[in-house]
């Protein structure tokens, strides 16, 4: 590289106190680094941005290290190979990594997926032939195992988690109630195919699902918390199944709610129902159904079952308000940044 | 039968507002019944006190239906048949049934299984050997799925279930860690071959619980709520499992506790922890274990590798009293009550 070349990055400049503020970023520019034996050095094409990395901005442990304060931010990235110090990459290859909030990084080769641009668009494997695909694939069937004629409800429907979700329940051959916020969310998932669509926004979200499930919900899977849940807890069925994949209405909790204090009585709805919570994240699933999930998705988007969406913004500098705005529900589907 | 025997019963006065008093119960007594076809009448001898009792005294639907008030109240027991108008059973007979609490019952023949006092102490048909056994057995099996060298937990450890959970997990190659109160408990749980026995009832629970599972708790059997889980729950491992069977500390409960609502932050730790939560009535595995528990731990009694305690008082009219000191935590192994 040319010595002159920056790599722009996106640093956490402190621990957010709620919602995410521009003050909790700092953009700043440093020299492109040059790969070691083993190492590439890659340009960001496309990040992906996800809401876990809410959590990994906090100090508290939860499945993964929180991220130091200075760190670059985390995520998913396709890239294309600059300059290789490893066997088996070439520049111009297009690889899956995890370079984070950067245009440059430099990365061990056996931690990335060579991806082929004439089988799908790259993008896709952010999305719905990526992490998002596979924890929707991998909760579903290992933890939901939705039966025929049952019915399955997911929230945050029409994001890359919840859309495939609905969608692999059908095929499944599963009722699919799809709960989302907004006019416009409830059109693409009738477009998805979902056999219904619920606005959270509107009032008494526990009687439409009545209606909408008169046989009850036998899978809920879980990405949202908070007032969702409370609506659905009272339409599972006995043995339910309730993959917790993410609770995005508590990330920017401050502090616990009032009470009173519900959680013995949540443990009684366990017991009362012979329910099961379950919490996973996807990695815990990969070794054994990865290749499976790429095999069907691939097939399933092929054969336009499987349909998805993608919200491209342009520019690193408008992640972290696009960020922001995802965790708000502004996105419509799988969002990403175009870096370059 | 001669016309003037009575049949001596006990049932539900009204619906118990908190801890079941004397004036929930009212003793009554009426003429003994005659079998139908397929039917026989039994003479109860022995009547099994159950926790879960206490739940289908209320008005709320759980996993049973609640009784109505004026039922005589439900409970197992084991009987002689006194009168037969079925195949297969005649006067003399010993079975086990569901007779509740009085001094003779007509059952369809088809409900019960006959016991062979050779083979066993036919009071084993209510503890060790009947449905606390099996929901020790099913549950820890099923769901805890104790591993060799992880560390299994339980409440109540000293009852019915709870002492085989922990036994049966040590047979298993998992170390045992019971949770009981008091120095009487404590001592039979060292009899027991408990790993470790902890004392609910004395300060900082969960700092005793870390140090006498240094590398965390991988199955806890719920059988308590309450206290006792606020302390196991950091010290729960990732991928931990938690067979919910019964939530002793809130039976008696007639609200919610004050806040703040902490059940939003219990969902973050089943997410952060991959933890399973699976609430369970034995019922549900009985079509296929019961065989192979009925088998296995047959063989565990005879051969001494699962030791149980009978707590028997004598005395129908006891039964009321003797329930609430159970529910107190006043028995020490299976509360029977010995009625003729």
């Amino acid at each position: 590289m040319s010595t002159t070349a920056l790599n722009h990055r996106i640093r956490l400049a402190a621990r957010p106190h709620g919602e995410p503020t521009a003050d909790d970023f700092v953009h700043d520019a440093v020299e492109v680094p040059s790969p070691g034996p083993g190492q590439v050095l890659l340009r960001t094409r496309y990040l992906s941005l996800d809401p876990y990395v809410r959590g990994r901005m906090s100090a508290a442990k939860s499945y993964a290290a929180p991220m130091e304060v200075g760190d670059v931010i985390v995520g998913g990235t396709v890239s294309e190979v600059v300059e290789s110090a490893a066997d088996g990459l070439t520049p111009g290859d297009t690889v899956l990594g995890y370079g984070g909030w950067q245009e440059y990084s430099v990365e061990d080769a056996t931690g990335l997926r060579r991806l082929d641009p004439d089988a799908a668009p790259v993008t896709t494997a952010l999305g719905v032939l990526g992490m998002p695909g596979f924890t929707a694939y991998a909760g579903l069937l290992a933890i939901g195992r939705p039966q025929p004629g049952e019915t399955v409800a997911v929230a945050a429907a029409t994001g890359p988690v919840g859309s495939a979700v609905g969608q692999i329940a059908r095929i499944h051959g599963a009722r699919a109630i799809g709960i989302a916020g907004g006019e416009r969310k409830l059109s693409e998932l009738h477009e998805l195919g979902f056999d219904a669509a619920l606005d959270h926004r509107a009032p008494d979200l526990a009687g439409r699902l009545a209606q909408a499930a008169p046989d009850g919900i036998d899978v809920y899977f879980e990405n949202v918390g908070g007032a969702v849940w409370d609506a659905v807890l009272p339409q599972l069925n006995e043995f339910a199944r309730v993959p917790v994949c993410g609770l995005a209405a508590n990330y920017n909790a401050t502090s616990l709610p009032e009470g009173p204090d519900r959680s013995g009585r949540l443990m009684g709805t366990v017991l009362a129902k012979s329910l099961t919570l379950r919490g996973f994240i996807q990695r815990e699933f990969a070794p054994r159904m990865f290749a499976d999930f790429l095999r069907d998705m691939t097939d399933w988007v092929a054969s336009g079952r499987v349909k998805y969406t993608e919200d491209v913004t342009e520019g690193l500098d408008r992640a972290p308000e696009t960020f922001t705005g995802m965790l708000r529900g502004r996105n419509l589907g799988k969002t990403i940044i175009q870096v370059s």
